[in-house]
């Protein structure tokens, strides 16, 4: 298991005309936290699209527990609990700063070739570096 | 079950530098179909927050089967299939102009009185007109 | 001069907390109001892209004259006032559906080389389309 | 005069299929280009909301000098010139970290009454915190 912790402070343009953090941009938030969580490992999502592997979302799924709000400070813990094949399946636990949890959520990507689009293993140097922490 | 057709084309904005219609869009398009939908039977989503509910989603999955792209015109069909009661459920699928699936959704809302922010009945004319979709 | 009227229904993910359709939106809007201008004069905007020429912003302008709320239709007309060059200056005038003027607006696009990333000339017939509504 | 400068990072669904940060994307950062400087003079502009105070904008220009990327950093200057009276201008520079020219750009807004929507004067304290960057 791998958990990373990011904060994103909510967005005027997010929110929407009830007053809340509108909840279709969650799935951009758990975006940054993957992203920040490959970063913490040392890897850039950016350099693994430039060396020709993209990263297609095949299932998201959110359960809205309690809403946020403009300029709230969120806390985004990004799981890893499973340890990556072709697929990578990230689990999100987002709170805000009085630690009240506003939702949860999944997303299953797919590791894909860039130019063929067709499904691929995972990059040898994420394998690596996820290995530890999926040691029996 | 009652169920309703939408289009919707593909603004450049939504596109991601993967070339792809950006995984997040979905959620706003699945919102178009529904508030298509409701029109299609008479009624507002816009008048019936001006009446005092909301409609905040509680439940969103999306699985994404084939990616979409820039200037697309895509089929959203929104599709009620129990008998709303507090709670709502839409189910969405996706198709481009070739009849390609797209992707197949799901959220559920809850009726939700706009002051106190506490879960409520469905407004009664809402149920008036579900009612023939849903009768033994 | 060559000009086309395309609508918008506001969506309710680009309204604000303030209960306006949020003033950074109407860069898409725009968007759509030009690629639909395009459209008619029988050019598709995707084409222009996949033969290798794309259209950045260089200039930006708006003046919000009043506000925009959910559910409201907007009328964008989108004007060509000067016969292109390598720069393509669109103007705007957005009203709603009782005729109110919302907003006005102008960009200028430049054609880009899509492999050098250097502007270039208009595709021939691009120019020739526009020849006939700037005739002197 | 006064100026503040912000670090926002470039997030994926916020690019476009030509690979550039989406030209539509500015307005957003400028706004929290403009929020920050707010916070770090003891300003909250939520609070200001909350004190029934609104902010729209009336005019947005950008010059658009260099694309910026998928998971760029970038600094926003935030700078305002003028004394504010009923209106607040506010200037942006936005340079990428390898300090190269993004976009520059300004805003106008008004401060409005929240329950009358009619423009109103600047909150006193806010004037008072102003004062000491517009001496003569």
């Amino acid at each position: 298991m791998y958990s990373f912790t990011t904060k994103v402070r909510v967005r005027y343009n997010e929110t929407d005309r009830m007053g809340y953090l509108h909840h279709g941009v969650y799935p951009a938030y758990f975006e940054i936290g993957r992203t920040e969580m490959l970063r913490s490992l040392g890897m850039s999502y950016r350099e693994m699209e430039d060396d020709g592997i993209v990263l297609p979302v095949s299932n998201l799924n959110i359960q809205y527990i309690s809403p946020a709000y403009y300029d709230d400070v969120l806390i985004i813990n990004t799981i890893i609990k499973q340890k990556p094949t072709v697929r990578l399946v990230f689990e999100y636990e987002v709170t805000n700063d009085s630690g009240k949890l506003v939702c949860q959520g999944e997303t299953t990507l797919v590791f894909v070739n860039a130019i063929t689009r067709k499904p691929t293993r995972a990059p040898q140097s994420f394998m690596e570096r996820m290995e530890q922490y999926f040691k029996n």
